[in-house]
């Protein structure tokens, strides 16, 4: 596929590196960057030839500043048109979830997602980082929930999915609610990153590294223990451990786990099919 | 409205200020106290004179010793005249469900409440801190969950919540059942608090201050995530983000955005209606 | 009962102590290991003399390296028999669903466990030391989620509780995609232990004071405690609140509330009886 | 307490019956009817003198018309004056979760509530009629799910409750959908109510009968039956039969269960302490 | 849209009609069905010119017939090529949950969808009807839960809306572990469909005109009902009451209660503007 | 396994009948038959040799009359020697645990459970029923849910299951809340059982030919169909579609299909390997 406000590559075998692209405008989010993210994580999750995939934004300044306010200006002017509340109400409901489904084909890509973030962060920066299973920074990152002062609630998933990543529900709701900035070692010490390096470079090599080894493990235990933790996020131990025992049942029955032991016996690379 | 064992004053615009009012016996719980808390939450709730509350703890040496041992006392000897087990169980559970109902008051209250903390802050202290929404500690603070010393399983939210709010389970199991007292620096390890302050008169201000930015803010943006950051702590990934688009598809139909975008670009302080 | 494989002790009262003793072999899992486990937990569970529990690995060098390999090669010939993929699974699901039974035998038990780690603690170390209440280490303990590496994806548990007991999600990804080792500070910063001792004897010494400290207290109180915690994880705070209130009417109806606040006065210690 | 638009009769020993009363206006409601009706059932719930209790209209004509036209005008009227949309939602969503706790305190009222309709039982009456625990009508009534027609989606608790109570969702949809009228016949063969008598009184009669029936038995059986019921209608087996245990391990020990066994035994009634 | 195996027509205002159209095949689905059947229903959810759909099949002899069993050969044989057992696994459950997503489009479409059957309805029939929200039958239709028949749980969504759809469980598990078949009666009397006609003419005219009754109502009222009847289906009654009140707080501000109620005095037919 | 209060017998090829054997006490309910009949599920449950299952009463008079009231009186003689209420409601606590659990090895049984009722069927006669997957009775069947007339609550399933197998809640209440009994014909109106016969031996022979028909299916259908159905019972849709989905990916991976597919075509009786 051709992205205009993307970039997607693949840096090594098997890993993808997906690139927010307006660098001049702080890879600020315009509906055609929304819709082409959506698409290609919904691409990614298919292609048997991506095990592991990165997140980040172009240029130096920014992972990404948010919503680009002059788009969403446009758009609330096209709602004014419509005859009543309920109607705009309506409008305004599906507009939410359709951005909201951008955001959440990448929890529910099948491979897993590092998201590398690095100088503005802001916003839509964080509902983004938390659909990625894994977090990194660079030192001089620079955090917030942004929303209340634009006189919104967060409604992209930073409310929803905060209080299940982050363990001080204290300071989900100082930040969430003051909007005030957090850096790098903040994020690291509530648990929001699990990483932190000194630069976007830096991040970026942390990031590729890491997709890079899950990459070269077996895909059939690499996604079944993604969609695994996902079931254990949001449901009872009960429940996660009867559908963990469905799951693999059938996956236990594949020729990995053969060739993953002969490889630690042998000191060899280990190859797997593609899945 | 007029409180005996509470004191409720307007520090500063939109800021309420609701503080535990027995310094002499160390702010412990008798049953006028529970009753006027719950009442005092249940109309700042409703007061749209007030976007932001602090609850503290009057007097230096406690924010609160828990319940008061003489009341609880006189109450079980009531209890004893019913004639069977089931009724006294019938007794005592709608008298637990009355007191957890004063508590959570303070979690449903529509408002932020932030719960500043000192001294002796034990038993009924955690229970009690656990319906906030953010948490200051000073650094003399000795927190414990006590119950367990006096022979009961904690009944008033401490249980049900901390396993929420606090990463750390294996440390909540062990403060839970073994009682000890642990410290403010403990307690902002683990997450239990967000801020720790040099003594009550600094851990009082930083709430407060707090209080007065997030005060300044849309109340419609600041309800709305308190709201949502709720729903999110109790429900599904999937079902918080389709609630959201349906709280926010008549939330971000007001003046708010637009007056916020204006005193971002001004520089001037926005205004915001009454909700 | 006699076992094998563990050993069961009863080194204070009312503490028992069980180590897994296949020291030879690192404490691997073969059946046996497993079904004594399963069983002893169930009989400690109901034995009146038992307050708290302390669970451990023989030997210096591991608490358990996992499931013993030779053991999975032999049951995995087995299932190669059977006719058809839906029957292989259907075998493998029961054999899943019965290992995991035996570990939630720890986590249902109704008396305070207590994991101490030491030395070699990787894969199924992980899935077991999540069913304990409480996790203690020693500086010298090697963890890993280590089932990717050998083409499975974790089914003992770990990816079912693991999200809910550490606060740090992205940590809690990376570990279980990467399998990479993790050392005590790592697991104490991120909240999965919440005790590291300088060695083992130091950590056991640790995890046998807390549990003696636990049995002392009302068996009321602390069985209350864990069952309350528990619910507490997998419900909603309005549910607990609710069952937390039906359980303690009856449970307070009880002499060790009498017992604890009169030692409390008398400065002596309380006896109370069986539960 | 003395209420206006309704009547609080004791007809038998331990049965409470509460009539609607603006029989002129076919009970439609106003607000003062909201809040009495509410009263009540709050108070009966904690009144010891009462074991069951029966919800009929007043007047030959209808149950209750439903909600009253001019006062719902009013409260539009005053709803207008506020400055946008936001803050008219936030104004409604408060009005209706009012509304919706009137009708709420019948559903948690301690004591069964047998709801009798007869005549014009539209939109609202309903509603009502799904809080209750039983339903009974005269041959005569007239039932719609009203408010699609006066372009409303039903907001007071018989979208939420319907499909629940009623086995046939093709039905609920259809007569929720359409707004279509159904008859006493057509209730009964959908399981929406258990008896159909051939007029008011008849209908009456025989709620009544039933209520003291009810109140003959021991109310710590009968207000654990309720309690169950609801429990089991909104959670899985699972979780309704652990809920059970606790609840009846105090419930049982009482003595009830001897009263009714010797009143068995000797052909006699039994008489029950209050609850 | 242009199709060729459904056929997609709007015999009234604002009212749709989707004929399975293989009436050769007894309307089997292949591939190419399943994938223009979602995107029909996924095109009439955003159709602001369709306000209730009627879903039936062409042809005298067969709603449909279920699955065409030569496509799902072929499909078979495509997998074979696939290494080993997790990778046919992952292959299939990938393959499920897309034919679920064809159907689950019909639930989620935010306009009702009234089913009429008749003739051959078997396996994949109900699958398919039970994703509508109102079911119609000729009497001569001939019903089966098919699929054990076959040597396959029903895996399209018989099995998980059937327990919620219809009241009597005992029939439910009966004809769904005989797969025997049913008759017109049979389904009505357990609540499967909610009205019979003689044939399917008769039942074809019923559904149009029930879809023309309800898109004659307020599209708001009408897609809030559905929206609204879903939710109570599958959350607690607290849970639902507290949804709708967040859902109406916007959709009451719209003209149609105005409309509606002028129309009804003045007995003329209101209009509504688009949704 | 040899019982002395249950009988276990295999009439055809993959049927088992368990009869409950205290005819002279009209099958009334001691700790031997509790054990007993727990045990026995478990077993076939297991036991490949086993497809379908029926649960019947020996004896003409009763299926089975319920608690024996003699057993039950002994037990509270014992619980009266425990010092405290809160050791009392323990100890209770885990006997309706364990009796909950004896009744849940029915439910959970792999194999469909068919139940066939006759003549007096009280209070726990209804629990029991309540496990199966298929009621059928005899028309002299004398069904109630006798429990509240000794004082009690229900607290062995049927108030947890009651409301979920039965479509009518004002009756489920009513007949709950009076222990009023009603007949084949009431329960089959209202959907308790799906079958009535006219005697105890037309009732069997039709529990023994449904067992046979289902027997006679693929085992991997027909155990996947029962799992299936449960887990949509107690779930949302949602939930149940995925759960579906990764069932089936394994499960149709089996020789049944195509067994059953050819026997069909040339009209034999397919034969089923065991599972």
């Amino acid at each position: 596929m051709a992205y205009k406000y993307i970039i997607v590559t693949k840096p090594t075998e098997y890993v993808a590196h997906v690139e927010l692209n307006r660098p001049d405008k702080l890879n600020a989010f315009i509906p055609q960057l929304w819709t082409e993210l959506g698409q290609a994580f919904v691409q990614l999750s298919k292609d048997a030839e991506v095990r592991a995939i990165v997140l980040s934004g172009a240029g130096e300044r920014a992972f990404t500043a948010g919503l680009d306010v002059v788009a969403a200006g446009e758009w609330n002017g096209e709602m004014a048109n419509l005859p009543d509340t309920a109607r705009r109400a309506a409008h305004m409901r599906r507009h939410i979830l359709e951005m909201q489904a951008s955001l959440t084909a990448i929890e529910q890509c099948e491979k897993p997602v590092i998201c590398v973030m690095h100088g503005v962060s802001l916003g839509l920066a964080v509902d983004l980082a938390c659909c990625a299973d894994i977090r990194i920074c660079s030192s001089d990152t620079r955090f917030a929930v942004k929303e209340v002062d634009i006189g919104l609630a967060a409604d992209l998933g930073s409310l929803a999915r905060l209080p299940k990543l982050v363990a001080n529900h204290s300071w989900v709701y100082e930040v969430s609610l003051t909007a005030r900035e957090f850096n790098a070692a903040e994020a690291q010490a509530v648990g929001f990153v699990s990483q932190v390096q000194p630069n976007k470079a830096a991040a970026l090599a942390c990031g590729l590294d890491m997709a890079a080894v899950i990459a070269s493990k077996s895909p059939v235990a690499v996604q079944g223990t993604k969609e695994l933790l996902h079931h254990g996020r949001d449901h009872t131990i009960a429940e996660s451990l009867k559908y963990t025992a469905v799951w693999n049942a059938a996956a236990v029955q594949c020729d990995d786990v053969q060739s993953a032991l002969m490889s630690g016996l042998n000191k060899t690379k280990p190859r797997f099919a593609k899945l």
